[in-house]
């Protein structure tokens, strides 16, 4: 990440002081989205060169529509309750403007005089600032654009992770290690389909809670490495014969071996499916069909599979609060950017480890993060391609903060 | 509740100091399992007419296999380690044990003079601590036989409420009311099945997070009022032509108006088709029934279904403080009446409500339990079959303890 390509800090556009601000959440909420929101208006209450800090509701949508609130006239006390409670507070969208809705955009910006662009979002979210910023240099509109990392997926370039990550992380924990002590308890075959399209990073967080050499996950699949039914099946037989039981957990995008996604695979198989009254959802079909496929081939009676779905990025009362300071700062720290540079995309870098961990924030640019998503690195996935290696655990760890201890007696000494 | 039938505490067992005891959980975990475990263990410390305390590994099983543990040798450190961490530290069984079972129960406590079982459990497991009991009446065996509540479904009869319950009433509300946030940034309709077959009380526990007027779940649909799919897609529409959205919380259990649970009208449906590779779990192919016919019949783009699965009953990081304390006390109480009544099934009673609540517990015989289960009051649920009355929050509430608050800003005034 050291060499990641820095913003130019020039102060080309010209704003004048007493100029407005709109702040937007787009894409999928997460839990510290709002953590964010609220380190962009306690910045920008400091800085009198900014008059009205509107908060558009629903994302560029509510801009079109000048569906604005006025985010400086919240206390402090209401602005510490808003930093946390999860989910976008402002309400999002996944509108990705296209050159006419620019234009509408550039017309409400005109009329209410706002020159710094505030958005939190994932890579889509940093493609729309980088579009509105590039036809705001084309028409020669002054304006400052800025673009705050969110994702669960963690799957932005350039920053070492991303604000709302470690939140879900630790929920994935969380979710795995109760779902293995249900396991020793009745012991059989679980699944658990996790998200993330493209990258790994949710599904590796599932191993973070493991506590004693036989806790499961004991077998977790990857979007970055394709897997064959029949070492998924082979996988499976070798754990359940030798502890009885077995926890996989799967992201909802692995592949395989050929590199076609078995979601994709199995909603095609369903499309010519003349019955096909039954809609499903291609997750949780994942799910039925990776249970059923074990319960077939290897005659294993107890076999159960969830699909986890929305309650990863929204569940309210689970938070790691490392993310959470560090999305607030990331939002504070945009509006520092926004006295220094015209544009850019806040992220982090990791400057300590262990239990040293630190970051600092830098400014990267625009097209160095919008469209584009990261895979999760090969160092993180053991050889087998079946679970995580110590370099991951050690580079997520500290993003979620400390996870609670959990107790099984079955294994203490017999009388 | 007030006539509830009480075990007679008579004493018609004779049992000498030094006899020995054992303890087992069965059927399903719940969060506070072994809040009850450590209950029983730690007041059983107290009596020194109990010599040692067996912990039965995975129940009923654990006994017949002698597989035990010593629990009194556990520290008082460790104890409030294991009463903190969730679902069954001893391993849990679904085993019902028939004739020979009993007799090869009887066998081991025989040999090691086990004059004590407490088992703590749903009606299932009441029903093999009756069983059991029986048993040892017939044969002469002095046995003192005491069933724990423990479900979260809460359905088991006499009881209030069952611990367990309110741990997972707890994660139903805070499951809720981040999915009603996700729905508000991104409208659509959300359908989340919910873990019940026959008791609606986890589906109405949804509701228990509602803050604002508009907020979500704004249909809710039990196993006790069955439900067309002609009123289901009515009240839905009616909601999201109003809103804008639609988050609605069903039961597993959920039947057509011809008394038919729809789980089970699918997997017949589907037992006939001949396509038949992908092999269904019931609950998440509601889910996705239930979002095709919405998605077929309202012509609404945005739809999803989540089935929350085993998270519900094992998550990790959720905890009702009320619940677990009531977990605790149930255990302990067990064993004192283990010192002055025969048999029976530890009960909760309501002595105080609202910000008043108290309970006290009272023993029940152990055939007022065993098997039946408990259908949500009628009471509870509104005219329309579709949601929550008051009468059910103020049952609830106490039993969750407090809920976190969240935070909307689309709806403040706008500039």
């Amino acid at each position: 990440m050291a060499d990641a390509p820095k913003a130019n800090p020039v102060r080309n556009k010209r704003i004048s002081n007493g100029a407005n601000a709109v702040v937007g959440q787009s894409g999928g909420p997460t839990a510290v989205i709002n953590a964010s929101l609220v380190g962009v208006i306690e910045e920008v209450n400091k800085h009198s060169e900014i008059e009205d800090l509107y908060g558009a509701v629903h994302a560029v949508a509510g801009i079109v529509k000048e569906d604005f609130i006025d985010l400086k006239k919240l206390s402090a006390d209401k602005l510490e309750e808003v930093a946390g409670s999860p989910c976008s507070a402002l309400g999002s969208s996944r509108d990705k403007p296209d050159n006419e809705y620019c234009a509408r955009i550039f017309e409400v910006f005109k009329k209410r005089d706002i020159r710094y662009f505030f958005y939190i979002g994932g890579n889509d979210s940093a493609s729309t600032v980088h579009i509105i910023n590039s036809m705001a240099d084309e028409v020669g509109y002054d304006l400052r654009a800025f673009h705050i990392p969110k994702t669960i997926d963690n799957d932005l370039l350039v920053t070492d992770h991303c604000p709302g990550y470690g939140t879900a992380a630790k929920f994935e924990a969380c979710a795995l290690m109760g779902d293995d002590l249900d396991n020793r308890a009745l012991p059989g075959i679980k699944i658990d389909v996790i998200m993330g399209r493209h990258a790994g990073f949710l599904t590796a967080a599932t191993a973070l809670g493991r506590q004693r050499d036989d806790d499961g996950p004991h077998l977790t699949y990857f979007p970055e490495r394709p897997v064959s039914m029949d070492k998924f099946l082979s996988d499976v037989e070798g754990v359940y014969r030798k502890l009885g039981r077995c926890v996989v957990a799967v992201s909802e995008g692995i592949c395989d071996a050929d590199g076609v996604v078995w979601a994709e695979k199995l909603a095609k198989e369903r499309e010519t499916d003349a019955h096909g009254n039954i809609q499903l959802s291609g997750s949780s079909s994942l799910a039925d069909f990776l249970a059923g496929q074990v319960r077939g081939e290897l005659k294993v009676k107890r076999v159960r599979a969830d699909t986890f779905g929305y309650l990863q990025r929204s569940f309210v009362g689970v938070r790691s609060e490392v993310d959470s300071d560090e999305a607030r700062r990331c939002g504070r720290e945009a509006v520092k950017f926004a006295m220094e540079a015209d544009s850019g995309s806040v992220a982090i870098k990791r400057i300590g480890h262990g239990a040293d961990y630190a970051i600092e924030l830098f400014l990267t640019e625009l097209s160095s993060v919008a469209e584009k998503t990261k895979p999760m690195p090969l160092e993180f996935i053991n050889a087998g391609g079946d679970g995580v290696t110590e370099a991951f655990i050690e580079y997520a760890m500290p993003l979620t903060g400390g996870l609670p201890k959990t107790y099984y007696l079955g294994n203490e000494p017999k009388v």
